[in-house]
C-alpha cells in the first residue's frame, strides 16, 4: 500500500511492531460510516462518478454486514482496519475501490473513526450514568428518613440520613455527566478532509461530511486535525474521575459490609465465596469497581504521557492511543452497571445504622448550637463546653443524652431542660434544614427536584 | 481550638505533619472573603448583632490590610490560614470573634476557599492563554505565506505554511480556552453552609453568601460539598492538557533552533549560555516549559490518586489537595508567559525552511493528485506511480521537480506537460485550499476569523 | 557567567523560569564538599598551583561555615546553588575562584550534588524504616497471643494473631531497606569529571574525587553520566512502594480507630479535634499519612515523564528533577516517622478484636480441615460441609461454635465430638504452625528471627 | 466452587465483571507447576496418598500437553485458570482431584503462579537486553572513531564520537539489568504455604515447594505473602525506566532520519511508507517504541494506584494486577527486540554528522582549556575570550578554526599559533582522554571492558 518507493519489505518483527488490526478492528462500523459519507460527497462534488460511487457504498454495505456476521478476518499483512476494508472492498468491486481514498489520507481517516467512536462511548457513559443516578434516586427516597452516621475523618461526627449520603453519590454522578457532555460538545467537529495534514486540492466539502457523520462542523486547521487526541484525554478524564467517585461508593460498600460495620448486606448475586473459608461471602464487585478505577487511571496518564512532547503533525505514536481507551471504556462500563446493581440490590441494616448513628456523643455539636441560639454564647465558647459535656460523658461510659441534667448544668448553668430536646439523632437530623442539609424534608425535596430535572 | 475533650495536647510530630499554614496562607484573600460574605449574611438572618456583624467585617478588613502589607506571621500552633485569621480577629476584637464560626465549620470553610482560589486560578490561565493567541495570530498572519516542511512522522511529508502551523497551536490554545471555561462553569456552585457535613440548623440563607461570592447557586448536597475536590481535578486536567500543549510547541522550538534544522534563531533574551562552553545559545526556556508539562502531569495523577477510595465525608487526605495545585499553576503560567514571550521574539529563517520544504520530494502527493485529476487514474494506482517517480528521483540523486518530463513519461506515459506545474512548493500549498487547508488564502481567512470570534 | 559571546540580557521573564537558587539551595552541603574534593584533585595534578588550591579550600570552608549559619542570601541574578558559590568564592579570594572551574562543568557539578544529596536521602530512608521496624518489633512481642479477625476482602476470614499481622508491615519494611539499598548500591558511581558532555583534556583523576566522596568508582560514559538521572527514579520508586505500604497500615489505622471497629485508641498525641464538633477525635496523622503517598506517587510520575523522550546529553528539562524528589523525601519522612510514633503510641483494644474474631463463623475453615484430616474427606468435599453448617449456623441465628454436635452430624454424620475443639478461636491460631503462619509461638520465633538479623 | 452456603447464584453481571480466565490464562504453566509441586510435597508429608499423588500428578501433565496444545477452552462460570485446571483435573482423575486444594487457598496460589510469571518475564527481559547491548557495542566499536556534534540542549556543544554515544545507551542497559537482576533477587520467596491468609494447620514442608519451585526460601508472613504484589510494581518499575532509556534513543533515531539532520538512513526493513504521499519513508518502530512507554509508565501507575490504602490481607482490587503486567511487558519485549533491531540495520551517516560536528564554533571550549593550560588565564576569564572570539566569528560569518591567528590575537594577544592545534574536531575529541571520555581510544577501551564483564 505505500507505493512504488520500496524495495525490500518490513522485517518480520516490523511488521508485528505496527500491525494494529488486534485493536483498532473495534473501530470498523465507525471506518465504514465515514468512507460511505467521503465517497458520497466525493460524488457530490463531481470527484467521483456516480457508478463508482454506488459501487463503493454497496460494497461497504456488503462488508459492514459481513463484519456483523463476525467474518472480519484478520491478516497481519493488512497492518489495520482501514487497509482490511479497502482490501476487501477491491476484492468486491475491483479498481474503483482504488478512488475511494481520493482527497484523504489515513491521518483524517482514523480520527475521524476515532472520534466517532470515543463518542459513542460519550453516549453509552451517560446511559450508564443515567441508571446508576435511577437506583440512587430509588433508594434515597425510600431511606430519606432513616438515620445512620455521619463521618468525617471516618469518625462518627453528625447524625445524617441514609438518603442524604446516597444523594451526595447522586451529584457526583451530575457532574460526571455534566463532564461527558462537554467532552462531546467540544469533540463533534469533523477531522474529515484534513488529509494527511495539510488538506487537499480536491474540491471538497466537508461541511457535507461532517453533517453527515453528526458533527456540529469541520475542524479549523489541518495539521492540528491530524494530531489532536484531546478528546481522547477529554474523555479519559471524565472517565476517571467518574471511576473516582465509584470507587469512592465501592470503597463504603467493602467496608459496609465488613462485620465489624454490618450497615448492609450483599445479596448472593452480588456475593462470592472462599475456595478455602467456606463461612465468606465477599463484595467482589465492589472491590473490582474499586481496584478499576486504578487501571482507568493509567490509561489517562499513558495517553497524557504519549503527547507530551510531540511535534507536529501525526507521528507513530499516537497508534497507542487507542488500548488506553478502549480498556478505560470497557472498565468504565461494567464499573457504571455493576454499580447501579449492587445500589438496586443491596440490603440495609438501618436499626444497626441508627444504633451506630447514637453512639459517639454525634450530636454534642446540637448542644454547642442550642447554646449559641438560646443562651447567646459565642461559638467557640459554646464548642468548648458541649466539649466538657463530651469528656464527662466519657468518664462515665455513657452517652452524651444519657447525662442528666444536673450533670450538664455542672459543665455549665446556662443548659436547661430545653436543652435536653436537641441530643436526639432525631431531633439533630430533622434541625439541618438549610438547603443542601441532611433533613428528611430536605432529602425528599432534593430527589424531587432530580426527578423534575430529568424530565 | 478543638475544645473541652482534649486532656493532652498532640505530639510535636503530630503538630508538624498537620500544620499547614506554609501552604494555606496563599489563601487569605479567599478566606477573609468568604468571612465577610458569611457574617453579613448572619447579619441579615438575625444570627449575628449589628455590632457584631460590623466588628468583625472591621476587624477582617484590617486583617486583609495587615497581611497585603506582609504582615502575616506564620505560627504553627495555630495549624492554618483559617485560624490564623480568626486568632486574629480575636486579638483585634474580643469574644465577638468567637461568633464568626457560627453555622459553619472548617469543612464548609475551606472548600469554599479553594473553589474561590481555583476560579482565580482559571480566570488567570484564560487570560494568558489569550495572551498567546495573540501572539500566534500576528506570526500567522505575518508568515501566512511563508513556505516550510510540513512533517509527519518528522519526516518531510508536504509543503505547508508556516501561518498554518502556527494557527495549529492557536487551535489547541482554543479548547484550552473552552475546557478551563467548562471548569469553571462546573466549580462555580457555593459549598458555604454545608457545615461539618450535614448542612446547619441555624436559619441562613446561602444563596445570599453563594450569590455574595459570585457563585450562581448553592450545592444541592452538604456531604458531597465539603469531600468535592472535582473542581480542582478538572482545573488540574485543564492544565496538563494546555500544558502538553505547550510542550509540543517547546519541543518543536528546541529542534527548530538546533544547527541541523536552523529554522528559528532565539535572541539574547530567550537564551542562555554554558558555563563551560562559549559557543552555547541554549533554548533553556522552551526546555523548561517542556519540563514543566511533566511536572504538572504529576500534580494531576497526585490528586486524583488522593480522592481514590476515600469514603465521605471530608478526610483529612484531603489537606493534600493545596499543594499539587499550586504547583501546577504557577508552573503553568510561567509557561504560557514564557511562551508567549518566545513567540514574539523569535526570528523565523524563512528561507531555511523554503529550502528544506523543497527537498524529499515533498511534492510527490501532488503528482498523484494531478493523475487521479487530470488522467482519471484511479488514487491507488497514482500514488504507485509517484512513488516510482520518486524512487527514480532518488536514483538520480535529483529532486523530484528535476526530473524531466520524458523521465517522468517514462514512468508513466499518461504524465503531460501541465503535471510539472503541480510540482513546485509554492503550487502545492496554494492548492490546498479545502477549509481548514495550509493556502496562504486560507491561513489569512483563518486569522480574520479568529479575530472576530475574539470580539 | 556566559561570558563574551552575550551581547544582551535574558528577558525578565528568562531570569525569573530559568532562576533554581529557591530550589537547589539545599544542594549547599553537597555543593561544597564535590568542589573541595575537585580543588584537591586539581592540586594533586598539578593542575591547580598549593596556594590556589589552599586558598579555595579555605574559602569553601568560609562559605560553609556562613551558610550553616543561615547567611545565604538568595540572588536570582545568581541563578543557581553553584553560581552562589563560585561568586561569593570571589569575593573571598579573588582571581583564583574563577580556577575553580577548569576541567569541570555545570553539567557534572549538578549532577555530582544531586546524587550525593539522594544518597543521604537513602540513608535517612533507611534509619526510619529501622525505627518503624523496631515500633512494629515491640508491639508484635507484645500482642503475639492476641486474637484479632483476619481479613480477606475486609470480611472475617480466619482468625489471626495481632502480632503476626503486625510482622505483615515488618515484612514490607524490610523489602523497603532492600529496595533503598539496592539504589543507593547502583547510584554510588561518581559523575564528577564528566565535564560538559565529552570528558576534558585536562589530566584529571576521577578516582581521587569518587574515592574522597565516598563513591565506589567513577561513571563509565561521560554522555550518559551528565543526562542519568536513574538514581532519582530509583529513590523515588523506592519511596512511592514504601509510603504505598504506610497507606496500607495507615487505612487500617483509621478504619480500626472508628466507632464501628474500635479495634484501637489513639491517644490524645495523635489525635486531633474539630473546629465545629466537640465529640471528634481525629486520626489526622494516619489520614496524612495515607495522602502524602497520593503526593509521592505523583512525585514519582512527574520525573518519569520528564525523561521520556529526551535526546543526549543534558537538556535544560532536568532542572524538574529537584522539585519531586525534594517533595517525596520531606513526605517520606515526616510519614515514616508519624507511622512509628502512632504504632507505638496507640492502645490496642484486644478484647474488642478477640470478640469480633468470634464472629462471622470465622473457624468454619478449621471445621473443613479436621474434615479432611480426621475423616479422609476430600477437601472440597469438606469445603461444602462446612458451607452447610455455616448456613444451618446463620439460620439458627448462632456461631458455627454454638451448634450442638448433633446439629453438626445432621450436616454431616462423620463430624465427631473431637471436631468441636477445632471450632475456638484459639485452637484455630494455635493450628497455624506452618512456617509464616498466624500461631502464636511462630509470631514469637519471626520476632526473635527478625531481632537476630538486625544484630 | 464456594460451597454450601450459597443458594442463589450470581448476578450474570457478577459473572462477568469477576470473570478473569480471559485475562490469567496465561498462567497455566506456572499453575500447573506450582500444583505439581504442592502435591508432591504433600505427598512426602503423609497429606496424599501415593496413589492420589499419582493420579494428581498425571492428570495435571495431561492438561499442560493439552493446553500446550491450543485446547484450552474458556468457560466463564469456571472464572479463572485455577479453577479451569482443578475442573479438568476433575474431569480426568475423579473426586481424587478434591484432594490437591488441602492446605492451600487461591490466595496463595495466584500469588506463587504469579511470582514465577513475573520471574520468567525478568529473564526474558535480561536476554533481550543483552541482545540490544550486543548490537550497542558492535556498532559503538565500528564508529569509535566516528565524530559527531554532541549535543546539550540540543545544541552543538562539543564534538564527540557516535561510539562514545551510543555506548551512553549500553550504559543504561547495563543499569536496567541490574535494577531487574535486584528485582528477581527480592521477588524469589515462595508464599506457597500461607493458605488464605494465616497459614495452615497441615504439616506442610515449605521449603520443599520453595525448593522444586525454584525460589531462595519461603515468605516469612502469610499475610504479608497472599497481599504482596511489590515484585510485580518492581518489575514494572524496572520495565518503565528501560522503556523510558529507549524512548531517548527512539527519540534521537526518529529525529537523526528527519531531512534537516539525515544522520541516518533507516533500511526498508524499518521504514513504512504513506496511503498518500509516496515520497514517505517513516520510522515507525522508533515512534512506537516512543509511545510504548508511555503506555508501560501508564501500567506502572495502575498498580501502584491498585495497592494504595488496601486493607490486608488479599482484596479483590488485586484482580487487576495482572493485566498492566502483562500489556507492560509485552509492549517492552516488542519495543528491546526492535530496537536492536534497528541498530543492527541502521546506516549512520558519518559524513554528514562530521560536518555538522565542525559547525557553532563546537572547540571553542578547546580554546578556553588551551588558554588555562598554556597561557595560565583563570577558566572563568579564558571562557570569556573564547566567548568573544565565538562572537567574532559569527560576525565574520566563518567558523572559528577559520579565524586567521592575527583575528585571535586581537581578541587576546596572549593567544599563539599553538591554539589553532587544538580547534579542530579531530584534535578535540582526541584531547577528552578523561576515564569515560570521548576520545576514541577511551572508546574502545570501554567496548572492551564491556565484552570482558560480559564473559
Amino acid at each position: 500500500m505505500w507505493g512504488g518507493r520500496f524495495a525490500g519489505g518490513p522485517a518480520e518483527l516490523m511488521r508485528e511492531i505496527n500491525c494494529s488490526i488486534g485493536v483498532d478492528k473495534r473501530l470498523w462500523r465507525q471506518d465504514i460510516a465515514g468512507s460511505r459519507a467521503h465517497a458520497a460527497m466525493l460524488k457530490a462534488q463531481g470527484v467521483l462518478t456516480t457508478e463508482d460511487a454506488a459501487a463503493i457504498d454497496a460494497g461497504l454495505s456488503t462488508i459492514a454486514d459481513e463484519y456483523a456476521a463476525g467474518k472480519l478476518v484478520e491478516d497481519p499483512a493488512l497492518e489495520d482496519i482501514h487497509m482490511h476494508i479497502e482490501h476487501r472492498l477491491g476484492e468486491l468491486i475491483g479498481p474503483a475501490a482504488g478512488r475511494l481514498h481520493t482527497a484523504r489520507s489515513r491521518n483524517d481517516q482514523v480520527v475521524t473513526d476515532f472520534k466517532l467512536f470515543v463518542r459513542d462511548c460519550i453516549d453509552e457513559a451517560v446511559a450508564a450514568l443515567a441508571e446508576l443516578e435511577d437506583a440512587l434516586l430509588a433508594r434515597a427516597e425510600e431511606h430519606a428518613g432513616s438515620i445512620m452516621p455521619g463521618f468525617t475523618h471516618l469518625q462518627s461526627a453528625q447524625p445524617v440520613t441514609l438518603g442524604h449520603h446516597l444523594l451526595a453519590y447522586r451529584e457526583m454522578a451530575v457532574r460526571d455527566r455534566s463532564r461527558f457532555a462537554d467532552a462531546r460538545a467540544r469533540l463533534n467537529e469533523s477531522p474529515l478532509g484534513s488529509a494527511a495534514l495539510a488538506g487537499t486540492g480536491f474540491p471538497i466539502d466537508r461541511k457535507a461530511t461532517a453533517e453527515a457523520l453528526g458533527f456540529d462542523r469541520p475542524t479549523a486547521n489541518s495539521l492540528d486535525a491530524v494530531s489532536d487526541r484531546d478528546f481522547a484525554v477529554d474523555y479519559l478524564h471524565a472517565a476517571t474521575l467518574c471511576s473516582v467517585h465509584l470507587s469512592r461508593l465501592a470503597e463504603e460498600i467493602v467496608m459496609w459490609a465488613s462485620q465489624p460495620f454490618s450497615f448492609i448486606a450483599l445479596p448472593d448475586a452480588w456475593s462470592t465465596g472462599s475456595s478455602i473459608m467456606p463461612n465468606k461471602r465477599n463484595p467482589d464487585a465492589a472491590e473490582l469497581v474499586r481496584g478499576h478505577s486504578a487501571r482507568i487511571l493509567g490509561d489517562l496518564v499513558s495517553l497524557l504521557v504519549l503527547l507530551k512532547g510531540l511535534p507536529l503533525a501525526y507521528s507513530k505514536d499516537l497508534q497507542n492511543d487507542k488500548p488506553p481507551l478502549f480498556d478505560a471504556h470497557d472498565l468504565l462500563m461494567i464499573s457504571l452497571q455493576a454499580t447501579a446493581g449492587m445500589i438496586r440490590d443491596l440490603t440495609f441494616r438501618t436499626d444497626r445504622m441508627r444504633a451506630v448513628a447514637a453512639a459517639g456523643h454525634a450530636t454534642a455539636t446540637d448542644l454547642a448550637d442550642w447554646l449559641v441560639r438560646e443562651a447567646d454564647v459565642p461559638f467557640r465558647e459554646a464548642h468548648h463546653i458541649a466539649g466538657r459535656a463530651v469528656a464527662l460523658a466519657d468518664e462515665r461510659g455513657a452517652a452524651l443524652d444519657e447525662l442528666s441534667l444536673s450533670d450538664l448544668q455542672g459543665v455549665d448553668p446556662r443548659i436547661t431542660e430545653a436543652a435536653l430536646g436537641v441530643l436526639s439523632v432525631e431531633a439533630s437530623v430533622a434541625a439541618r434544614r438549610s438547603f443542601g442539609g441532611t433533613a428528611p424534608d430536605q432529602v425528599r425535596a432534593a430527589v424531587a427536584a432530580a426527578r423534575g430535572s430529568r424530565q
